[in-house]
């Protein structure tokens, strides 16, 4: 058997595995109880809303006249639709129901859609950048070679804030871009004028868009926009991926959903041919479809009920990342993000390292957030702190970190 | 963006797809209720105490102390766990935590594994043939060109009656061998000296093993293997995919495993690499684990409680087998399979081929198989028929087929 060498020449371990591995180490060790700012992960229970729904189809599923088998491989029609209803007619943006592909989780997806592009396609992505888009590509032999800390075939778009986090236009042609607003790591968001930009130059150039909106429930000005379909065109040059994780607590419990849009093709060998179909054929073929007790879970976070209830964490959430920016800002740190997102993109002061930092707060301060480095070479000097905790963890870590500085 | 031309150039639908839109077509104008014998899937409620502890745990997941975020990436060690218990530790197997991969479904990981070796891996699968091994792998344009009804780069090892459905050895060599036993479609098992062949063999020449063991439920001897790994040096050149879909019902539940022993290494570049974690480093990059209930579910499955109940139902739907297989013999027609899986593996009387045979049942018997043809050339003039209705449609279903021959 001939092994994949791209797999086998993966630098180093995954970035939230390597700060297991380091807090892991020096827990035993450690005089007080660490906290957890690093892994975005939320803490707060599943919705009331949402658990029901997930008990009543658990126990359909033990009725002859309840059960379910084989879930449709795109999803069940009565989840497409309330994903249509909650979170695009709002928008004023009509999808199909066939334009919505139920999945397990974003990452999923988004590692999973540069197989609708030649083996060699050109990627680009923003830096910093969450690693899973990088790491995924170059497992599949897209990236070239790891070099210095970069990838050969790469493009990347550097965001620090020299240029307010937003990014350049590739200077070269990519086959497909990652553009995550509002921005895991960084927090901040693109305007509407600025995510324009890049939907006229995917239309200028036949590139596709790969928007990952993971965190659009924490935007909280209508005028930033929450899909890149309210981009009049998008709908020709992007796709859309779309989680449950971070606006439903959906974590532990596995929801996701992608938007392939009817209008979104493509030529090749002279004919035109459509992206959505192309991923509706990869999918029949690579797995099984989601749960049908999540399923009804996801469903039921987007009823009236479920979204108050959902609003209300995500308040919660924010309410913590709106602390840190304030009390960053009032100790005379420079922050970005932390308005519409749940991460707070803190620029390191004085000469450390993202490690040295992280260290320095994880055996100073015992809180632990994650290298902004682990992010990309951009992401060098800068510290992602979430505000997925408690309120008063969140307050409590502040406190120490302010302490150590 | 250029697009991947192996996706674009996929032949015809996949095969379950093409029996679903004759089944739709027809039902409209049929005089009485269809029943299907199709597809493979389950039919008889989740037993109680799989139900019972997807609705704890779903509750669990309602309370500040029972809420669980992101699962590990290979599972959570509880159902690992109680897979090495109930799954392999009877069988004299012996295996550790991190062997054990969680996953969403077998689909999922029989078309992804393909992924440890080199783009260009040589693939051999027996014919007929699980349609979703062949799709995959076509898709990432390991199988070349689709002439004539056959793929250019594929190795194919005939499985009829007239070789009693046991493969030849591959005649020229494989990265990858595909092999599942019990068998999906012809329903037929390997004998320990007959896959003891396959292991030598791919000791001999460095091949990998995929072993599909998701029929592994319905042995009804336990001289047939139910694991690769009973066979000695079988953990030094197979993987195995196991699911709880056919075993406890768990095709809308989705939940499943695949084994990847840690004495399984390959050589590259002079170093020696351990297969496991060239999976767990994709893993970690490509998905976010199995939703915490579903988890639970499937533990409960391996209980005490919940093997008793769903033997259960695996003996009802082997009754049925039995009855087809006894039925149809006993009209003078010559089956296959039946005695140690849920598929019976039927040879067309007269000159009809597959296609034509479904469509003569469907019409005719209002019943639906799957034609054996869909799965390979070597199923031309045979046909699929499952175990997983109910008693009444399945004694139904033969009287009316019967009637029609």
């Amino acid at each position: 058997m001939r092994l994949n060498p791209h797999l086998v020449a993966m630098p180093g371990d995954y970035l939230f595995a390597e700060v297991a591995r380091r807090v892991q180490a020096y827990a035993p060790s450690a005089p007080r109880p660490i906290i957890r700012l690093g892994i975005g992960d939320v803490t707060q229970p599943l919705a009331p809303a949402i658990t029901q729904a997930m008990v009543e189809a658990a126990q359909e599923m033990g009725t002859p006249e309840g059960f379910h088998g084989y879930p449709p491989d795109q999803g069940y029609p009565f989840l497409q639709q309330a994903i249509i209803d909650a979170d695009y007619a709002p928008l004023g943006v009509r999808l199909e129901l066939d334009e919505v592909f139920v999945t397990d989780g974003a990452k999923t997806d988004t590692s999973a859609l540069p197989e609708l592009l030649a083996a060699d396609a050109r990627i680009g992505v923003t830096d910093p950048v969450y690693p899973a888009y990088i790491d995924a590509n170059a497992m599949a032999g897209r990236l070239g070679r790891h070099e210095g800390g970069a990838w050969s075939a790469l493009t990347i778009l550097p965001c620090r804030a020299e240029n307010d986090f937003v990014p350049e236009l590739p200077a070269q042609p990519v086959d497909m871009l990652y553009l995550c607003y509002p921005n895991n790591p960084t927090g901040t968001v693109l305007t509407r004028e600025q995510l324009t930009r890049f939907v006229r130059y995917a239309q200028d150039t036949g590139t596709l868009i790969l928007f990952d909106a993971a965190y659009k429930a924490y935007i909280t000005d209508p005028a930033i926009p929450r899909s890149i379909y309210e981009i009049e065109g998008a709908d020709q040059v992007a796709v859309e991926c779309c989680s449950f994780s971070k606006s439903a607590g959906f974590t532990g419990t596995r929801c996701a959903y992608t938007i392939i849009p009817k209008a979104l093709k493509a030529r090749i060998d002279g004919q035109s041919v459509s992206l959505n179909a192309l991923w509706r054929r990869r999918v029949a073929c690579r797995q099984n479809g989601v749960s049908y007790p999540i399923q009804r879970a996801a469903a039921a976070a987007l009823s009236p009920q479920g979204q108050r209830q959902v609003a209300a964490q995500v308040q919660t959430y924010m309410d913590n990342a709106h602390h840190m920016v304030a009390t960053l800002q009032g100790a005379g740190l420079q922050v970005f993000g932390g308005v519409h997102a749940p991460y707070v993109w803190l620029r390191i002061p004085g000469q450390r390292s993202s490690w040295e930092f992280f260290d320095h707060l994880l055996h100073q301060a015992q809180v632990v957030g994650t290298p902004g480095s682990g992010f990309g070479q951009a992401g060098e000097g800068y510290l992602r702190l979430t505000a997925f905790n408690t309120a008063a963890n969140t307050r409590e870590a502040l406190e120490r970190v302010l302490a150590v500085l």
